[in-house]
């Protein structure tokens, strides 16, 4: 028996893991899926990268929660590093599923092609409270292509507005991932085409982990709605010993 | 219900579409498999891309079509661009399958590894009537890898020689893909290796249709012989809204 | 009924082709799993790749096989194409299953990432004996990842220190695999990661074979051990005409 802590994308709360988290949990282990801070009903959508950060590291301790397989999605990614940079001896292993994985010095953007970058500042212009939102053109296409329309849909109905600042803020790491004393493995999707094809997910993301454990599964980005199963089952294969 | 066109490859005609049709069909939709004006029984050989083209938007507005699933093959790629820019009012989502996406002023052999041009000239020299036909081995091995020999041999059987100018002339569009105001999907066979690695289909040629829906399947270019049923699945998840 | 000969990689012997051998053979194929001299029981730990070549080159003449196909994993990718150079006619089809590719005059290390090459020297020097092996976290992440921790242990248990002089010793070829007069495919696991991603197998090393048959399955680089049957599979398929 393990323990799972899911961390979620941006966009997303730790709600829209309960499916894969279920799925898990008839497998025996136990499971968290927090929300990061920025994330939350309510709260302010002009925090940053480091409070987002703590959030997590402060749910682990709340729940004094060690030897956990720590899971992140996308934006996720930044968030499992910081955590294992400042809580390394709580966590066994990290899996990255289709997420940023950050040196030291680099914000999320970095990672993220110029078309994007341009838009959401944009988007977020516009909306004045910091936050930025997916169009749904670019959602339905590029990030749950493998739903149909009307799951596309409800999904994109339960997002939320997500603070920009935590795409530009740059993390601050003692320690980058491919020197981390920690095992860890890259979930793959190979249908996730939210990184336009000049820029993967896998391998130019994956390989600045150093040595790490690859798993693929068929599906988009968005594999928590369309396929919550799948998902649990690579989240397992990732997360043993 | 939606109405599906299927234009296919080089070599090719409507009639190895058939058994995709059909599966499409089961699922309540309506298929069209015109054959493009060069590879029509008794069709000359010398004819070019624009004649080409030209036949399939004839196709459309004799058979009073609108709101179609426009879906090209390879070279079917070259046709449903061109039909895209003349007629795009009929269309309602471009499916490319393996599939050349050509910009305004390119032709196909722009697209295509060097290699093959000296090889399709050679032929297309030896034939003297404006055609070119695809060796046995190549087809086999680089076309058809996924089936048995037989499989292999029959489909190569029907195959019709093709005229080589169509491959050579550039297509004049008013609007890049990338710039059409028309949903856009991308099937790639995950096998295939008609053009060579170095050159793959996927991602060089579908990131030239700027925001599209990427949906894979496993199997080589030739899939409408070797598993129709799959592929038809795979033109439904790809032209669904 | 064809005659399969299946040639092992680094640190293995013809043993645990074994399972793979049964599923063709109950496919009603004739399978052989000779044991490259270097690997085995009681062998010198610092003969070279020539030798190597040549006890399988031996093995062919004295078992008087013909029309083989002949199939290669990994490091057995350098054997099956210097076998090829020496004995083409014995052969029908060559097999290069997530194996390397030579040309006249190249060594596997030079296929190899650097990390590898100084890791490699440093284990050798610290064993003494003229043998490399392959260290438990890099075995199981990168090699097996596809296997649960006991599988992972109970495959790392059969294998034999290998020769490291078989990684330097360059291959003398009178001809170029691209220009070899034999049927060529290329079996690609899509999981194996036993390369790092900056340098894959396929296609960087598949492409130096000219004109071959590309088949792929779901795997890592040792799914000899994680899924025999559906390995077999694939050499079925890579192997017919």
């Amino acid at each position: 028996m393990s323990t799972y802590v899911l961390v979620h994308g941006a966009w997303h709360t730790g709600a829209e893991f309960e499916p894969v988290a279920a799925a898990i949990r008839k497998a025996g282990h136990v499971v968290h899926t927090p929300t990061i801070r920025g994330n939350r009903p309510g709260d302010r959508k002009d925090s940053g990268l480091a409070e987002a950060i703590q959030s997590i590291v402060d749910y682990l301790a709340e729940h004094n929660l060690s030897d956990i397989v720590l899971v992140g999605h996308s934006y996720g990614g930044m968030i499992i590093t910081g955590v294992a940079d400042a809580a390394a001896s709580r966590i066994r292993r990290l899996v990255y599923w289709n997420a940023f994985v950050p040196n030291n010095g680099e914000c999320l953007n970095d990672m993220v092609p110029p078309t994007y970058l341009g838009l959401f500042d944009a988007i977020a212009a516009e909306r004045g409270d910091g936050s930025v939102v997916l169009p749904f053109p670019i959602w339905r296409e590029a990030f749950i292509n493998d739903a149909d329309l009307e799951t596309a849909q409800r999904a994109y109905d339960v997002l939320n507005p997500h603070p920009l600042k935590t795409f530009q803020d740059k993390i601050a790491l003692k320690t980058n991932p491919a020197e981390m004393q920690i095992a860890k493995s890259y979930v793959n999707c190979t249908e996730d085409t939210a990184m336009p094809h000049g820029l993967p997910w896998h391998p130019r993301l994956s390989q600045k982990l150093g040595l790490f454990r690859l798993v693929q599964v068929a599906g988009s980005h968005e594999l928590c709605f369309t396929n919550p199963a799948r998902l649990a089952q690579a989240f397992l294969d990732a997360g043993r010993d």
